[in-house]
């Protein structure tokens, strides 16, 4: 059993959001350990002792991020000597680390960077190859503790490279299988009761979660043991009788995302697509684009959140927009079709809409959006969409619902 | 002093970020209020009974979200039910509002939202309008308890019409102070040594912390009491001081974000911006754009992923893109001015590099990226940098240069 103590002020003040502590989690159970607990406590010495005592009380193996920096708020270290009594000294294979790193970059060595090479005593010291504060290893009372920095990246590297190998060759074969479903289009509560009866049929020993988030409902099923065959094909076949439930909702699997869905399927195909996008102001290309290799499939995108950019660039005719306005099937189809030639891609995805808070009418209240898509035979569609009233949320489920129109498209 | 009891499976095994208890960290914080730790729990009923007790252990107030929803996985009612020794009826305010919600939106009320009605007997109901689960307040042994659903907004809502007002009403008017002094273009250990004399000489009671994160880093100053007037300008001084030992390397205060900051300097100067981008695909507009009325100062953008979009929309030369390549000051620099004037903005902001994992060479590897701004007087400065190999971290730290670079000519 494993926990994490993430350590920062800043994480208890709200300043900085711990995704440390969820990657840490999704890499350990993709392992095959469980994560009992996650913890976030202040950069005091009393309270990381506490936290580590807790901790020890209900683990095997307690992994820390944070206060390992340079800097006078960053107290870890002398934290980790008072609990483990032992004693600051200069590594020096430590201190070549961090005197090449600054070399490498053409920066001077300074003292609070020369001072990164003290560690406890008693500590095994895990390289940091991509910074400057190492990891630290401590085994005491047949328990595993771990002390990484907070910069993610810092922190991924000593996972990959010690934490995840350490346990794997210590644990005793217990694994976790889980098969996660993607849905779109349809909320938990109406899910739950198309698939009621599926889900009361689970062997007890199989776990059903519903993860919502905007426009997208997640079902993810777990089993635990140590047959992964054999646990991996029950879950393909439970997951194969939901499947024929829900066929109209289901856009992925695992971890995937709607852009990788999609760029997978453009590339399978050898088709290209552009995007005209008015109120997601360039979220839809920042999604598409925010996957490697994007550049062989999206063309580009013309974000017109000017209407005067809509008539000039994207050909929207005046007409048009005095008649029906920006947000109407009129002028979204004019859009896609426009980005698709200007852009010579296979398929052209447009979106306008209201994100608000301003910008509402009667006949158009704030979250009113409409997408169309223009496909390869010249074709184009169009369909409304009313979300609600908050601007990231409607961004977001605009996106959603676009990406998922050209999924559709795809299959 | 307050603790947060984040509820969910999907916590502990990293599908879901936990951004509900940064969010309530930082209401609670600004309101005055301590929060001590920051704890994750599976959805079993006896970790949820143990994480409860370990936290009546040292908080007087215990906030709890996630597991309220209407299906199975959602057991926390339950267990609040065993923790306090009481038993779920039927609430009728609850279920008329779960009625008249799913009225609303047009769609049946099946039996899993009729069971949401269904609340325990000891608790006080607190109003959900937004959604369909209610949240539940306990008071026991001298401390309150309050259960909120995990969906963002709801939760939300009923922080900021139950929780914060609630504690404020009670508090004995101990108030937190922070100062927030926002840097870009020079990393934390030289940041340390610049201001090194100056974080001597703060007073012990006033709290210095580097918050660094892609290209910014975040100076914060907190300081406690009673006297918010005396405390407001001892860090006033105090950032008055710092900011004359670093001032080209300022951008804002507090909360800001760079996008907010740039808005603001554009709107009182009545001036506009338009982008073209081709690493950061449409990364830059989203910041952008995602800040309210933004439409005031931004036109668009042109997203030129394909270098045939460079070319045919942009109007690059092909001779710029033969002879120096896509990545280069002269593309970049062609890029802002073209961006300037089909979008008719006073400022064309464009970016053009390596975001990788693969695009690089050895004059150009990944990292490399260039920015350059076309300004209101026709002349036009770019400029080159390099960052690391990985692909999210350069699109962010290339959008932050990018928007450093505007403030900089705005300000």
């Amino acid at each position: 059993m494993v926990e994490i103590i993430s350590i920062g002020d800043e994480l208890l003040i709200g300043q900085v959001i711990n995704t440390n502590s969820s990657w840490m989690a999704e890499e350990l159970n993709l392992a095959g350990f469980d994560v009992r607990q996650i913890t976030s406590v202040s950069d005091q010495g009393d309270e990381i002792k506490r936290a580590l005592h807790e901790a020890s009380q209900r683990a095997d193996v307690i992994l820390m991020t944070g206060g390992l920096g340079p800097t006078k708020d960053d107290i870890t270290k002398q934290v980790l000597c008072e609990f483990f009594s032992t004693e600051l000294v200069i590594n020096d294979r430590v201190l070549e680390n961090v005197r090449s790193f600054f070399e490498r970059k053409g920066l001077p060595l300074t003292q609070l960077n020369h001072d990164q090479a003290l560690v406890p005593k008693s500590a095994t010291v895990i390289d940091n190859p991509v910074g400057t504060a190492p990891g630290l290893a401590f085994e005491h009372g047949g328990k595993l503790y771990v002390s990484m920095p907070g910069v993610p990246y810092e922190m991924k590297h000593i996972m990959e490279h010690f934490v995840i190998p350490r346990l794997v060759s210590q644990s005793k074969g217990n694994i976790i299988v889980h098969k996660t479903i993607l849905t779109h289009g349809i909320g938990e509560s109406f899910m739950a009761e198309i698939i009621k009866d599926w889900e009361n049929d689970l062997y007890p020993h199989i776990k059903l979660a519903y993860l919502p988030s905007p426009g997208v409902v997640r079902l993810r099923l777990t089993m635990k043991g140590t047959d992964q065959a054999l646990m991996e094909s029950t879950l393909e076949e439970k997951s194969n009788a939901l499947k024929l439930l829900i066929p109209t909702y289901i856009w992925g699997e695992g971890k995937q995302t709607l852009e990788e869905v999609i760029g997978k399927l453009l590339k399978q195909k050898g088709q290209t697509l552009a995007t005209a996008e008015s109120c997601t102001g360039g979220f839809i290309a920042h999604r598409i684009t925010s996957i490697p290799g994007s550049s062989a499939y999206f063309k580009g995108s013309i974000i017109a959140y000017d209407n005067q950019v809509k008539q000039n660039l994207l050909g929207v005719e005046a007409n048009t927009l005095d008649e029906h306005g920006a947000v109407s099937s009129q002028t979204v189809e004019q859009m896609a079709v426009s980005a698709k030639k200007l852009l010579n891609a296979d398929y052209g995805l447009s979106v306008s809409g209201i994100a608000g808070p301003d910008g509402g009418t009667t006949d158009k209240p704030v979250g009113t959006v409409w997408i169309a898509l223009a496909r390869p035979d010249g074709s184009v569609v169009s369909k409304k969409f009313l979300f609600g009233d908050q601007r990231q949320r409607n961004i977001l489920r605009a996106a959603n619902a676009a990406l998922a129109m050209v999924f559709i498209a795809l299959r």
